[in-house]
């Protein structure tokens, strides 16, 4: 299975890449090293020195420039070699490793892994709760050994968490919810409502809803290509006005590491007006979740992605369930997506590789 | 290389599979949950849900039925969906398990991998000194890193005590022993007989020879398809009367887990008119051969499938010596039988997944 | 990749090969097995039993035969059948192992894996700084998961002391130096000149440089097929008079064991002339070496061939630099050297398996 490579992904959070040290990362296949200029901007440059494949990670930065650990050729922000200590010194013109277009934002390091000069024409996709000017922002990150799309179907599909979280988030009420889906151009929402519910504590005590109080609960999904989707929790006690309603809302963004694992990263926010409750609110919710998400979901997408093995989604011939409307819109976006990508030549990967190969040839020649 | 797939094989022992908890082992390279249903009855079904593929393994039995560790879909004894928690109940006509026919006898569950029509056809075979209402009995399990039909070599080829086993179970005699060979329809049988052996302490206690004493030893192994196979030890002292002949008696069941793993099941039985002794020399019997299974046979086992790797054993090109009959004998039965098999469309495996996907085709286009 | 087989490689140090019991390695993806006979002498074997295929190094030498730890065939060091315990102890005539010719020297095994016939019209290369009737010597060892041609790489550019050891063994001064390679027959010379060079501790002290005092150091690297090192380091006090350098010499040995790893044999020599101070310098060398070869070296190489994976050295499309013309010319002698085996005809390996299958062909039909 292909992936689409003319999107933005997720590629890290901000803390992760610092100025000191250069930071590693595989994204869709491939090695990536992400490390900060002198001005702090991120560079993102393939993680492999074109000399001999060693890993620039490995090495320092120095003005700027990332220096291989092996014999010193140091690489900007360009993805050009800017020095070569050897010989008469002179850049030799095969002499580069494919850079990648970076923006900052929402607390993560996004990049395009596509075609370059693609990547103005795209906007990021809106995360506006978790602006950091207005918001208190917590951060979780999991790797999990499964195709990102079984992700996605579990995001998009919390009717599991009846059977797989009956302790923390789900309930008996959750199968019974009534459900909607929508399309909003290439977005997908999926909206679960359950009434009259008997929430577990964690989710609870989060929403401030009274022990024994029953309550409602609205479980808004929204997905974007490539895997980016939004959670919005919306809880009241059943007898509460509609203005009592609590809203919780989360990011939740899947980067393939491989065919067979995802970088999961989630993130929460809160306005800041809340003050130290919503500061302290965030920090719960992170910690809540992470081990229902560790324990609970990355186990089961892990079996799934070992029954799968290396076979397509397809052919395994899901049977096809009402929950299941939501997750499968979103797969047939992102074929129609990858196909489009495919037949307009725009993968851009491995075109670039190529036009390296053939440049270096001529230089092995001489 | 394929599997013989209509034969009777050992999926487990009977204690392994409990009311409580499914219970999840690989067969012929096939996930196979074994539960007990509400009449304490075995069921044994493929262990993946239609749905999302989710081990049914780790989820609960309700009502006899199997419920889904993700989604809630329950699977009962026939394999089909009988309760779909969403939307309006609708239970999908795709939505269907394999199921195995079950016997249950000798202290283990038989499964038949095969075309489930044809299992009422072919009886079990029989170990008749497992029945636990005339004997005491007891029972080992290793799983071993090794192609099935090596550990049938390693059985019907009993000479190896001598080199692998010099400490417990072999001595100088075994290699010349006199040897014979027997077809008995598609049984093999490999007589050995030993005399004047001087016998290790460990056999030499359990059949009563007095330290010092020399002994007559026959080994007579019978081996039945797909690779069920009886030991019966004869041992008495030399000068004794034939009378005097202690007898001893232990079944062999391979299954294979893939092509390159085994699971092995032993048991020995003891009639119960021994009263106290008997029961304890059955005991002893499985205690003290584990060693020599485990941390001689299995290594040995391990490192020959290590050398053989992906290929055909006879691809190999194998010395053939004279100790060697009957394990050829054994595996050209096999071959013969697979090719049958195979040539009347009979392994059934394949053909099921194929009509299961032909109708999971049509509900995915709706 | 092919092998270049036709050429003496080390198999193991001397000391590792015992008379007490086998040793195994494996060379060029073969599983070896080395023993010594009942008069000292080292013979090499496949380690692999024709009959099961159980590793023959599992088992004991006995009147200078090696006795298979299965069923007790006893292969001698010709590598045919010599004893057959079974039947009527007939030899099956496809009862052989292929044996290698070995040669003993410099404190190594030396293992010729192709044509037997075509070994004696080979020299050893030479290393006289390890004969140990004129000189101290110290041994190090380590396996390494890389191809051997990178370990070549990595000794004929030493220019990456200055990146990857700049704490032992380089300096600023490396990049700097004057670099001439030459070509010698099939023999390839690196040799590299500093000036007035700061030297780490750990190099001044070896050459007796006192402290903060400048120096020039050559390093001259003589690479001989298949991959055989010479390393000749000459270093004195800038100011001091030629007369007063000092020599240190070691020999670098690459030995494929697969495609993707190699053992990597290396030695010191210094004139027993020295006395005790040679002695304890030698041993000094190995032990302060292993740190960065470790440490350092290693992880490097592995990492190269982790991005390299499955594919050849030229598919990676290397960018060359000046520093590259020793293991660039080094390599091209291994590929002519390796066509021409191949177009020879002589390779010999897959031959000789050839012969006995045809052999062991009519045996098993009988």
């Amino acid at each position: 299975m292909a992936f689409l490579h003319n999107a933005w992904y997720v590629a890290a959070f901000s803390k992760e890449v610092t100025a000191g040290s250069p930071f590693s990362r595989t994204l869709l296949d491939r090695p990536v090293v992400l490390y900060r200029d002198e001005h702090g901007a991120v560079v993102a440059l393939d993680d492999r020195c074109p000399h001999r494949f060693a890993p620039l990670s490995h090495g320092r930065v120095i003005d700027g420039a990332l220096e291989c650990p092996y014999h010193g050729l140091r690489f900007g922000a360009t993805g050009n070699c800017v020095f070569n200590p050897h010989g008469d010194g002179k850049l030799p013109s095969a002499a580069a490793v494919r850079r990648y277009p970076t923006r900052e934002r929402y607390g993560a390091v996004w990049i395009w892994p596509g075609k370059p000069e693609l990547a103005d024409r795209v906007p990021l996709r809106d995360f506006p709760f978790l602006d950091p000017d207005h918001y208190f922002t917590s951060e979780g990150y999991l790797l999990t050994q499964a195709n990102y799309q079984l992700s996605a179907d579990n995001l998009l599909d919390l009717s599991h968490f009846q059977y797989l979280h009956p302790n923390t988030l789900g309930s008996d009420a959750m199968a019974r919810a009534t459900l909607r889906h929508a399309d909003d151009n290439d977005k997908v929402w999926v909206c679960r409502q359950t009434s009259a519910e008997l929430l577990q504590p964690f989710v609870a005590q989060a929403f401030n809803v009274a022990p024994g109080k029953r309550a409602d609960r609205g479980l808004d999904v929204r997905w974007e290509p490539p895997g980016l989707l939004t959670i919005i929790v919306r809880v009241r006690e059943t007898d509460a006005p509609l203005e009592a309603t609590r809203v919780g809302i989360s990011a939740h963004w899947l980067t393939p590491e491989t065919e067979a694992s995802t970088h999961y990263f989630f993130a929460f926010g809160l306005p800041r007006e809340m003050g130290e409750a919503g500061a302290a609110l965030v920090q719960n919710s992170v910690e809540g979740l992470m081990a229902p998400f560790r324990d609970e979901d990355l186990p089961m997408l892990e079996a799934q992605q070992r029954a799968i093995g290396a076979r397509e989604f397809w052919a395994m011939r899901p049977v096809m369930l009402s929950i299941d409307a939501g997750a499968i819109r979103a797969r047939r976006i992102m074929e129609r997506l990858i196909a489009n990508e495919s037949a307009a030549g725009d993968a851009g990967v491995s075109d670039v590789l190529q036009r390296v190969v053939v440049r270096a040839d001529v230089e092995v020649g001489q």
